[in-house]
Parts: C-alpha cells; structure tokens; sequence
C-alpha cells in the first residue's frame, strides 16, 4: 500500500507536469501533435534524467502506462478548448508537479541507497528539470530565472521528505509533508509574490543582463 | 543483409542531421571547428538519447566510423564554400535526417523488445532530438514551434515501421515504407506549406506569445 | 599519487565550473538558492554527460563531496559579495574549468578502454557541455557562437593529452601539456582576441542570422 501511494504520487506529478507542458503548446498557438508532444516531454522530462542519475531503467521505457497518462492529460487540455487555459493554471499545475517530483525523485534515490543530501539533490534537479525543458523547448523565460520561489521549494520538498523519512515518520507522513513543504512555499511565490533576496542590489554592468 | 540495410539507414540519418548541422553553423557565420561539432551533436545527438533511454551503448562510443561520418560530411559542407548552402537546404537535409532517425529508433527499440507504443515514441523523440538540439545550440527558432509538419512526420515515419513490421510486411519494406511515409509528409510541409490546424485560434493574450 | 593527480584535476575543474555558474547567477541579479543551484548545474553538467555517454555510473551521485565542493564554491561567491565579479572572471573560470573537463574527460574515456579519436570527442563534448547548460539556462548568448577560441581549446587539451600519453610521456606530463595547451589557447582568446577566420563572408540572407 505505501508502494502503491509513491507509485500514484508518481502518476500524478508526471500528468500535471504533462498538462503544463500542453497548455505551453496551446499558448504558443501549436497543432494538436504538438500538444501532445510537449505534454509527454514536459510529464516524463524529469524523471528520465532521475533514472539516468541513479543507473536505473527509464521508467517509462519498460511501462507504457505512463506515456498513455500524458497523452491523455494533454489530450483534455486539447478538448477543454482552451477553456480556463492560461499561464496561471499551467503555473500551478506546474507547482502540484514539482513537488510531487521533488518527494518522488528523493523516495527513488533513497531506495537506491544513495546519501541523504544525493538524494534530495536528485529530487531537486528533477523535479525541475520538467519545467526548464518546457520552457526551453517553447521559448519561454525559464522559471528559473524569474526570481520567485521554485527551486526553494523544490528542495524543501525533497528535504522535508528525507529528514521526516531518517527520522522515522514512515514513509506515508512523510511523502506527505514533503508534498505540503514544496506545495506551501511554491503556493506562497503564486499567491503572495514570496521570493528570496536578491544577491546583486547593484544594476548589471552586463549589456545582456 | 536486411541487418546492412537498417545500419546503412542508421548512417544516413547521422550524415545527413550532420550536413543540416553544419549548414547551420555556416549560416550563424561560424569557423570550422564549430561547424565541426555543430554537425557531430547534430548527427549524434537523436541516437544519443535513444540509447540511453534504452539503456543499450551509447551507438558511437564504441563505433568510431559514426563520430567520422559527421567529421566527413560536415567537412564536405565546409568545402563546398557556401556554394548552394541555405536554409532550405538544411531544412532537406533535416527532413531526410528526421525520417531516417525515426524508423531506425523505432527499429532499435522493437529489436530491445519493447512494446510497439513505446517504439514509435523512441523514434519520434529521437528523430526531433537532433534538430532540436542544433537549434537551441544556434539559437535559431526551434523547428518544433514553426507549425509545420514536423514532429507528425516523424510520428507517420516509426508507427508506419511499427505497424508494417507487426503485420508482418517483412523489416526492408517496413523500413521502406517508414522513411517514404515521414518523407512525403515533411516534404508536402517543406513544397505545399501543409500544417495541421491550430488548437488556440484566439489572439494569445501571453505578452511572450 | 598518480591517480590523485587527475582526481584534484577533476575537483579543479567542477569547482571553477561552478564558480562560473554562481557567477552567472549573480549576474543576472538571482537569489542564493539560484546562485547555488547554477554553480551546482555547472560544475557537475558535463561530467555527468560523460559518465552517461561512457556508461560509467555518475560520479557525483556516489560520492557527495562533488557536490558539496560546488556548493561550497558557489557560497563564496555570494559571500564575496559582488566583489570582483564580472563576465570577465566568469570566463577566467570557464577557461580552467573547460581544460581541465577536456583533460578528465579524455582520461577517464581512454582508462575506459576507448579509441583515441572517441576520447578527444569526449573530452571536447563534456568540457563544453557545462558553459553551454549555464548559457542556456541563463539566457545568455552561448559561448560556442560568440566565434571565439572555445571548442579549439577543448579540442587542444584533450588531444594534447591523447597524444602525448600515446607517445609515452606519462600520465603527469600528459595531463599538465593538456592542460596547458587548452589554457593558452583559451587565454589568447580571452587576452588577444584569437579567433578563426569564418566560414561564410558574405552577409547572412537569413533574417535571424
């Protein structure tokens, strides 16, 4: 049972990670198999490269399961017609995806037996790789550079999940309050404007900057 | 001899993803050493992610004649100085490229027993890989996001492989009929402008978009 | 001793990898978490390539000091403040970084039994794939256009490296020619403007171009 609630909590980061992906296909004004395209990439994106890290078989390779769950979720963005599809929404499906990764991606790598700061490393990068490659492969200013808490979260996420794990709260409480962490803090970035400060109060010297 | 046929097929798409990849450094006015490597990630990049994902070899490490026909062909567009060399051209090339990855990604992971889903999905990911990788690389509007016939070519190219071979037609007619299928539907997208309809026909209200 | 040698090259070589990466973070006026997650990206990007494209298992993910050497690495440019950090350091860095990435990269390719032709291009594709994640992420023209020195110094060091180790000179020798061949070409671009004549003379016809 407490398999079955990592593996759902799995599905579901890879189809909201998917439903970002397309509703970034219909914002760019792209055809239905472009859609399709860019949810399946932006679903499975992240956890590929986390199989990689670790050694293990690609997920999805070996269980078309969940290629269908993001063809499917990319699919209902394309019949909601556009209905309600806007950046915010893609943002906070991407905020449900990301922590889910994050807790997911550190659960797989602790399982692997690697360290605790390996693994919520591994959370972190792939929960936001997803997200980066969607937003490289559509032309948008990635994520990363918009100064609002992502990555933050993903990391609490992930270390909320590893510390509550090492201090025996069982796997159930603490891919829960992993979830919560990461939900929470990208919630507040959404809601509230929360972001870090800056490093750099002077203006850039750099033309490009 | 039906293994030569999918080896050379394997070849082509490298050589002719490295032609597109060189002309695409000599369009960014770059020296020789970058349209060298332009044209090697080009030409190795697609079958570089399908071997990972299936967890075989990566294809060129242990065959260096690969790493060469990039070297070989890119040089070749070097030395025709500009003679001929255009977008249009690179965009042929791509799609000769494009179909051949396709069918030969879908070739490789069918061979690796994986399911038929699966198989198509391997070719078309790593049929876009390649281009991708080049135009993110130069900094040229990916090719993904000009709604033509692209990715639905590659699509066309692995399941016509896919289907034929599970009905039995035999892998050279397969293969055949995989690269004739992505190359009529990239061609009508390169000489007839077909493109499927979009999903979003509303003004995007995206400042970005 | 012989082994350590190469090893401290490695921590050299993530190390000023993400000391760039911290700096480019910076630069584009982010906050800590990102600071240290682009030093992170950077300094581990393209040793990780290597690894996957050889088959090796990921060098950071089974010993955390990789890790925490970025960090740390990234942490002292932001407590630096700003002091002293510009472009022009950010490419001193990538500089050490991408000559000692292409020395280790063809090392640990030909300890891995590879033809020396396959070991120079992958220590030429891992010493240049860190810069280029870092551009890509940060949104900055990439170094592989900017029609400098850059691939040449890569292809310098390891080849330098390759040949003379295939000559007999020992792994010291082998590995400190590599490394200074790539840095005194790398450093005549930075100081002298060195540069390859380019391809294509004539304007551009592409509007992108």
């Amino acid at each position: 049972m407490i398999g079955s609630f990592s593996t759902a909590l799995d599905y579901l980061g890879v189809a909201f990670f998917a439903v970002s992906g397309a509703i970034a296909a219909v914002e760019r004004r792209q055809d239905i198999v472009a859609m399709l395209f860019f949810g399946a990439i932006t679903g499975i994106g992240g956890g590929t490269l986390r199989d990689l890290l670790i050694g293990a078989p690609v997920f999805w390779v070996h269980r078309p399961g969940y290629l269908i769950v993001c063809l499917v979720a990319s699919a209902l963005v394309g019949l909601s017609r556009g209905w309600g599809l806007n950046r915010r929404l893609l943002l906070w499906m991407d905020a449900i995806g990301l922590s889910a990764y994050a807790v997911v991606g550190a659960v797989k790598a602790a399982d692997a037996g690697l360290a605790p700061p390996i693994s919520v490393a591994m959370g972190v990068l792939t929960a936001c790789f997803g997200g980066v490659l969607r937003d490289v492969l559509s032309e948008q200013p990635s994520v990363l550079l918009r100064r609002e808490i992502y990555v933050t979260a993903a990391i609490a996420a992930a270390s909320t999940y590893v510390v509550a794990d090492g201090l025996g709260a069982g796997r159930f409480y603490s891919v829960l309050g992993g979830m919560l962490a990461g939900l929470i803090l990208r919630g507040g970035a959404l809601l509230k404007g929360w972001r870090l400060p800056i490093l750099n109060p002077r203006p850039s010297t750099d033309a490009g900057g």
